[in-house]
């Protein structure tokens, strides 16, 4: 019989029996049509390839991650990744959710078909991150709109991480009940994705009550033994990856109960450590086989969400796999399949394509609302005061996380307004650009800041509305107007001149250029950032989530300083001195 | 807090980690809570129980098996089950799909909703298991049938046993795409269940190339073996356990790949080997280690399936459970709990209930459409020849296996009827039932046949058509009439009396009395068919697979005498003598 692909003699393992076979692989349609002894089955093979005994394991499945941290869309995502022998993943589309909401998630879903990856969807769970009263979002996803998209969607397979867990832990079940409930009924069988971190004892039992049966945060071997006996699934990202847990996982007997994931990958880590692949390599640096490393990024993922057609060598199964160099520790791709086809022969193309191209829909491109009056009077900081000085409240932004505190800073009045220009601080401005209300909340940055320059961008966490933060008016306003030129971005102002910029036009939070390119553009912002004094190991993450407000301590939004362990709303001078 | 129950000191089996701990367990609207030590919990439970280390597993689960075959409806069945410790099954409705197509699959949904046990569903695949020319239906189940049920009954959880398997592999597929790919597209995520009786290697791709990716048939070692390697789950039932396969999974290293299942239950079997219980104690009885058993009857067929709920015993799951007496090999039962509540304090009445009792609808009670001008004279055998004799072709029964070959007898003929009475022979006639036309095909029975009596039945695989046998007219004339009167069922009849006899008025299949009664009258009229002179180690079985147009060699059906292999209707008078 005719078949499309003869593979013969490679090392083939076997995810079932965990064991490598000598075999030949005939496929077919682009699915494993037989595994054995080719000899005498009458095969007409369109193309043979004589693997000579290499090692050929599974296309690797990310379950956990989110395309959007790489600040690009699905089909660029798919043309850098795929390559590295990752053939399936499934994204949950937090920011796209955020800010366009149903739509969002949606124009992803749309934009994947036809990529060359397989590219499936969780639901996210938790948009907008807070509510109205704290932050203006662009989307949000209610129940009803979970149950729309899980029905009208067959990408959707599962629901993305649930974040509540710190209300299941004060007894407040009611929003994880009400979202997953209608969720249920039509997909009982849908994973539920959880967001655990430190959690343990009756606390972790608090949670799987609620049938949310993963984590994906920073795991201790302690937390880790704990989870699995209770029945959670855990996914180990690069950060969890320590010596002490892989000593745990060498032998094999927790195999099936956890898998291997990204969470989030930035343009410039994918350079540096590769994707599911580089997670792949530090496990096997710290000794795991390389064998309960392939099973924990292929069989048990698939078999985490319930994929019945890939995960593993065998017939019936997608024809996705890899071809490695060798069996050593380095996890070194030979050659990549996805659907029979190698990789290199697809349409992968590293340019930013030609008119064959799935482009995203006009209004993805042009999400920017603001009201045409916007001028440098945004960054005024009029006073009740004439004259003399006055004590606003500040965030102290850390050197090192994400996290901040809430400090003091005098400052000196003069005709009604305030200086700031050139103080020890910036200003801080978080302007709504959804509905053209251009509403901006004002705060003052001490701790790092820049010096002699402004920062922007709208991919800010998890609202995405304009950030801007500088030193001087002029600064900011060049920033401002170049993002607004383009649509969305992030960039930084010198001078009155742009030295690095990035331009994010689908949502304003993603590019359509090659991540290649990306990764050298946020190295250049990322230097430009340090270069106005900007203390940070990752400068970008650390401004981008100055407006998080579900992280401590004190965060900005639109709607104007956020006390964000009580969600209290905080004015700029404190009512002690006011 | 308060919870519903406390279990305090059990040796709990972890099916994640495949041990046993010492432990307490919390229970919660019907669900687990926790899973660890109580005390310092603040728990207030309603009910504290001591366990007094008594062993605790979870609540099995049968993932293939049809309940029709327990010739009792799904609320007998869970009444006569559950207390084994069955706690969920998915059972594919054939039988109640034959005589009603979709509806009947409905009505048993129907039926099993508010049973004490959690009944599932797989859709019937091949139904009718021939077609129009070879049988007449109650029902046939259509490719958009089955995406309607699945569409609409959350219970249905997977696609029952395709058994296309023969004509995959003569290459032609298409009945078997055009069943499950509009299926797949909208239940992307549910099981296939296979039937794939002695096929290998190549043959075996084949099927697993459909995505058709379990087995429940017989299994030999090196098929099973076999199956694990390509990736074909097996389900393993009490004929299955051999000493020589039990001796492979001893170790379990093929744990996670195969389940205990039940297939087919009749209510004697019942009695004396007992439900999927019975085969844990057959498998324990040749040695598989307890814990082995135990999760191949719990985690391992819920992670077939992709049920997310229950299969273990931790947070989150269904508080399904059975206390064992001990850990010894008997898997004796003390207590089983379903949804935290011991199923001895359930309404599980051993009676056929009051008024509150969930009855099937009047039209599935009332199944059988004969025309009123049924009389003695269908089983006259008129002859083109008026004297003389005529060689007729016959069904030679085999006396221990359902299978049948053909022979020839010779028969007298007087004023142009053939003189069958009194013979060595039985006249076999089958009617159509469902639509009003008593479409009858005659045939003529050697081999073991009855003597001095008839024997009638409605419950004849797979079309379920009115099935009657005997040497005399009298007698076959008393047992069709009585199973008119009692709108379908099985009877005897010995000189013009019912010796036996079993209503089962729900569909001409099913009764809705306990199982036990059902048991008790089974073997009444198998003892009544062996004193008829009817010899076979199950004479029941035997005796409704006459008509199974699919089983080797020569069968019965409303058409004719069919040849099985070749799907040809035969002439009762050879063409070679006519």
């Amino acid at each position: 019989m005719k078949i499309d692909l003869l593979i013969k003699h490679a090392e083939i393992f076997n995810v079932y029996l965990g064991r490598w076979d000598l075999r030949d692989l005939a496929v077919l349609d682009g699915r494993i049509f037989h595994l054995g002894d080719a000899e005498g089955k009458g095969f007409e093979a369109e193309t043979v390839l004589d693997a000579e005994g290499r090692a050929l394991v599974p296309g690797l499945i990310d379950i956990h991650m989110h395309i959007e941290s790489s600040y690009c869309g699905p089909r660029q995502f798919s043309r850098a990744v795929l390559p590295r022998g990752i053939t399936t993943v499934v994204s949950e589309p937090h920011e796209m959710a955020n800010v366009f909401g149903p739509g969002g998630i949606e124009e992803m879903i749309r934009l994947s078909r036809g990529c060359d990856m397989d590219i499936f969807y969780g639901i996210p769970s938790s948009v907008p991150s807070t509510n109205e009263s704290l932050e203006t979002s662009g989307g949000r996803v209610t129940p009803s709109d979970a149950t729309t998209l899980a029905a009208a969607w067959p990408e959707v397979v599962c629901v993305g991480e649930m974040m509540s867990y710190a209300s299941i832990l004060r007894g407040d079940t009611e929003r994880t009940r009400s979202f997953l409930e209608p969720l249920r009924r039509i997909r009982p069988l849908a994973a539920v994705e959880g967001h655990c971190p430190d959690i343990k004892d009756l606390d972790l039992s608090r949670v799987l009550f609620e049938r949310i049966d993963s984590d994906h945060c920073l795991q201790s071997p302690e937390g880790m033994l704990q989870r699995f006996e209770l029945g959670m699934f855990v996914e180990l990202q690069y950060k969890s990856l320590t010596p002490e847990i892989v000593d745990l996982l060498k032998d094999g007997r927790y195999r099936g109960l956890y898998s291997l994931v990204t969470d989030d990958t930035a343009p410039d880590i994918l350079e540096r450590q590769g994707h599911l692949d580089g997670v792949i390599r530090r496990a096997l640096e710290l000794g795991l086989p390389l064998e309960e490393a392939v099973i924990a990024a292929s069989w048990s993922p698939a078999k985490r969400i319930g994929f019945r057609d890939r995960g593993a060598v065998s017939p019936g199964k997608k024809a996705d796999f890899i071809l490695l160099k060798d069996r050593s520790s380095r996890f070194e791709v030979h050659r990549v399949y996805k659907n029979g086809h190698p990789v290199n022969r697809m349409t992968v193309r590293s340019g930013t394509g030609g008119e064959d191209e799935l482009q995203a829909a006009p209004r993805f491109l042009d999400s920017l609302n603001l009201p045409s009056s916007l001028s440098a009077d945004m960054f005024d900081l009029p006073c009740d005061k004439e004259e003399g000085t006055v004590r606003l409240r500040t965030i102290v932004k850390n050197s090192s996380t994400t996290y901040s505190s809430e400090g003091r800073l005098e400052l000196p009045v003069s005709k009604g307004f305030i200086h700031w220009e050139n103080q020890s601080c910036n200003l801080l401005t978080v302007t709504e650009r959804y509905r053209g209300t251009g509403e901006t909340a004002k705060g003052i940055l001490t701790g790092t800041y820049f010096r002699g320059g402004a920062v922007a961008s709208t991919h800010t966490h998890d609202s995405h509305n304009l950030l801007i933060a500088g030193d001087n008016k002029r600064d900011m306003e060049c920033a401002r107007n170049w993002l607004i030129a383009h649509r969305g971005g992030i960039c930084v102002s010198r001078g009155g001149q742009i030295t690095a910029a990035l331009a994010l036009p689908l949502g304003g939070i993603l590019s359509e250029e090659p991540m290649e390119k990306l990764s050298g553009q946020m190295i250049c912002i990322s230097d430009a950032m340090r270069a106005l004094g900007f203390e940070h190991p990752n400068p970008l993450m650390s401004f981008t989530t100055l407006t998080l407000p579900v992280s401590p301590e004190i965060k900005i939004s639109n709607k104007g300083l956020i006390r964000t362990l009580t969600g209290e709303i905080l004015p700029l001078i404190p009512e002690e001195d006011s």
